[in-house]
């Protein structure tokens, strides 16, 4: 499986440049690039609590992404799925770290856990305020009393982030960074692995099957369970969480973890609300991309407890494209259906005329049938002269229905039969002509300035102009043709068909997929039922 | 390859509902749910133009993501990748049009032409204000008259939602996109189909090989070219566009088709800003997913030269997590490197006791080389005694650099030295272990409760409690014992080793990987290596 990236060594660096690049000026990076990668608020004074966060890459949004007014100061960033150096992390620190102090907030991974360690300890030897804490909310295994980071994490970036925006002291952020990862529980699950950057994909889930409590750096789940769909899937992580989650309303946060597609994390949201806990689910963050394994085709959930206080924080607006926002979960809002779905039906009325004209056109084209399909075999599936004349039959039938004494309605009418007994894309542009001729009547317009604008707007959605080797080609004359007598665009039609067949580039419809060697020598099947229609019109009007 | 969706034919419904469950109260759906999918603004009152947009499913958050105030009003949603019924889209239409009129956005497809713009037809025929854009930004097929519409689209939905949420009427949002549809031109690359849900995956794309030029449906691109990294996809995506291009500061559009990792989107970020092009690319929005076709591995670039007005129409905040917003595109700024990363060295300093201390304890250490790496051998890799003695040799031939004479000095450079020259977890935590002694003792602490600083210090870090089989089970007691002689801490640091031999359950370190058989009946070297530094004090102080 390739990747865009260039080589494995330089991705991180690459990545990491590329997003301050295009961060519009908020983000800046330290001056050690690109060993020390350290990404920063570019409007930084100092004069608050410094967030600090980070680990290895392939958490993206996190950390990086994270970094703003409101959530993070400066993200340390690893390469992928490493921890950064001591020295990153120390640099990351004093750049950042002011009079009021520094929080480090680390995933508990024992890389990250010693170096941030180990960089606070020389922080601190230098003079700095330096508090830390360890984000342990996976409870994928509940006997490990070293549980794992997970997507959790961010309830601390914005819960701390808001409080330190506001002007908190150390102590305060970190008591509250504290009871907030006391109190978060996650579990992930995945159906498929990750592709690692520069390394052989392992093909680890077989197909029926999901792994369940996972964490985010490609390593196996806790276990292997039965996949069938994504209601169960919700139901297996809620019977998980159960146990963790006190009756009391919670704030969910729903995470991709790199590779799920929006659609399905929409599926997920509304297996959620309708799941056994969902009553202890008030509020939502996401679904959206916050702490990702790479491309992993997986999802994480984690639950807070949230106290009205962090509400607020949660709440409280960031300029982070990254973070989602918090939303309440509800039963969906409805808007009542509109009046008019089904055009009214006009009062049948009787027009000797305007009935000749009908018949004479449905007698047409039925009667056109088989040289019509025998021309569309030719170039495409041998069906326009069916299609026309079944449309036709319908149309003949429904006359006494017909408002045929009132030229606006009778186009419009005939637009909605077509519509209805008419299948396929010359169905709807039929009837795209016939209402838009109808509503131009309805304006005022002849029959003939009306037929017009009909074949305009059909033109206009269908795309095809003349030459295109369509019915237009005979259209388009006969009705510029159009007089009192029909004589005139009978033969316009008919020499605007047979043009058809020296035109060799179907540019629209479905002779456009057609070689030039099979169109050469034959007439456009709907240009020759045009041609036929006019012709016929013409004989009954002299006749 | 299993998803997370339900029945085949709900998918689109579920997500539909869920997405509408967790908007809190942004968004409403019609009654005609789930037949008609229609997502609109809740808090629409019909005063200003309506946008109305939609198509297949599958393009996620195209379009339900963007509807909200400043973008679409509402969007009509088929099936994945198929076109919503004319029924649909006439009553989204009714459903948001008042007498400001509506503005249809539709993408190049003919089945969506042709339903938008039937019911568009049946709309004006109940006497609403509507017109129709079609946007046919691709740029793959040039000589194709009917060019596809791809994420272009997006530009035109942020800059007529400004103008219609500012409250221009229906030919100037109209004027504008048309124009802006006009300007655009986009194309996209992958290195993989996507995955349509309850089809099997066409494996199409080889390794090595990228299709250029492709559509959002799952189609072929239009060629597949060699394919060997990020810079070379972005080379060949700019000489497609560059003859499209004309030489002013444009708008780029940085599209994720959905299943490339944020990593790389990163990365071909960075490398558009070192492209041939990027002299006229002012502006950036993303990289983001925005059009995409389900877990696609690909992205799209469409480039817009921005009018004054569009670059305030795309800058307009808007409060949808799914418009990343609108960005310069710049050198990275940067921070200079704070000062002091390389701890200052203390001036050495003699110190007779001091000396003794040290000495004995690196001797010591040395002597239980093999011992201890024997020990080791029994649960892990056999390694620990080298490891102590490396670093022991390393600190006994830098003792006359040290500030002997300096308690807390001495301390912290202690732990300076061990973070240089021992490797591994060990290491890290012995550095944390002496750097927090140090601080202990700088703020006034004597030696044995600055020792137990370091070490609830390091057991904060390292997470190791007593019982958990690691030094500490012979650390703690030892300090506790500490008093003016060593006998009582050497006798305890013994005790404590040997009660590791019992100790089955690790909980912490290496040995957690290791089975309780292997176990029993062995002491924990690093409690060991602690017990004979003690003993060895002990006898000196003694003799």
């Amino acid at each position: 499986m390739s990747q865009f990236i260039n080589a494995r060594d330089a991705i991180v660096a690459e990545a990491v440049d590329g997003l301050v690049r295009v961060s519009g000026g908020r983000l800046a990076r330290l001056d050690g690039f690109p060993n020390i990668k350290v990404v920063v608020r570019a409007d930084w004074d100092r004069r608050k609590v410094a967030l600090v966060s980070g680990g290895g890459s392939g958490h993206e949004p996190s950390h990086a992404g994270f970094v703003g007014a409101g959530m993070l100061t400066a993200a340390v960033c690893g390469e992928v799925f490493a921890s950064p150096s001591v020295d990153a992390v120390l640099a990351g620190i004093l750049a950042v770290t002011g009079d009021a102090g520094c929080l480090l907030i680390v995933k508990n991974y024992t890389g990250d856990r010693l170096n941030f360690g180990l960089a606070a300890e020389r922080a601190r030897a230098l003079g700095r305020k330096v508090s830390m804490v360890v984000v342990d909310d996976d409870i994928a295994l509940p006997d490990l009393p070293q549980a794992r980071g997970l997507a959790g994490t961010l309830f601390v970036h914005k819960i701390a982030g808001a409080l330190a925006e506001e002007g908190a002291d150390l102590d305060t952020v970190t008591e509250a960074a504290g009871r907030v990862i006391a109190a978060t529980v996650s579990i992930g699950m995945s159906l498929d692995t990750c592709t690692v950057p520069g390394s052989p994909k392992e093909n680890r889930i077989p197909s029926g099957k999901a792994e369940l409590g996972l964490g985010i750096h490609g390593e196996p789940g806790v276990e292997q369970v039965d996949y069938a769909h994504a209601r169960g899937a919700i139901e297996a992580i809620m019977a998980k969480l159960a146990p963790f989650v006190p009756d009391r309303p919670h704030v969910l946060l729903l995470n991709n973890l790199g590779g799920t597609s929006a659609l399905e994390m929409s599926v997920l949201a509304y297996e959620i609300t309708r799941s056994a806990l969902s009553g202890r689910i008030a509020h939502i963050v996401g679904p959206a991309a916050m702490m990702t394994s790479l491309d992993m085709r997986g999802f994480s959930l984690s639950l807070l407890p949230a106290t009205e206080a962090d509400l607020r924080a949660l709440a409280k607006p960031v300029a982070l494209v990254a973070w989602p926002g918090l939303a309440l979960v509800g039963e969906p809002q409805r808007v009542a259906m509109p009046e008019g779905l089904l055009p009214p039906k006009a009062r049948p009325s009787e027009n000797r005329a305007a009935r000749v004209v009908v018949d004479t056109v449905c007698e047409a084209l039925v009667r056109a049938t088989a040289d019509l399909n025998a021309l569309d075999a030719k170039s495409g599936d041998g069906d326009t002269g069916s299609t026309l004349s079944g449309a036709a039959r319908a149309l003949a039938a429904g006359l006494d229905d017909l408002p045929l004494d009132d030229l606006p309605a009778l186009l419009a009418g005939i637009g909605v039969t077509l519509s209805q007994v008419m299948g396929g894309s010359s169905g709807v542009l039929l009837a795209i002509f016939f209402a838009a001729a109808g509503d131009a009547a309805s304006r005022g317009a002849g029959l003939q300035p009306a037929l017009q604008a009909g074949l305009r707007r059909m033109q206009q959605i269908g795309g095809a102009q003349l030459g295109d080797r369509t019915m237009v080609d005979a259209l388009s004359p006969a009705l510029d043709a159009l007089g009192p007598g029909v004589e005139r665009a009978a033969a316009a039609a008919r020499q605007g068909a047979a043009a058809t067949a020296s035109m060799t580039r179907a540019r629209s419809g479905r002779a456009s997929y057609v070689g030039a060697e099979r169109l050469l020598g034959n007439v456009d099947p709907g240009a020759e039922a045009v041609a036929r229609v006019f012709e016929a019109l013409a004989r009954r009007q002299a006749g």
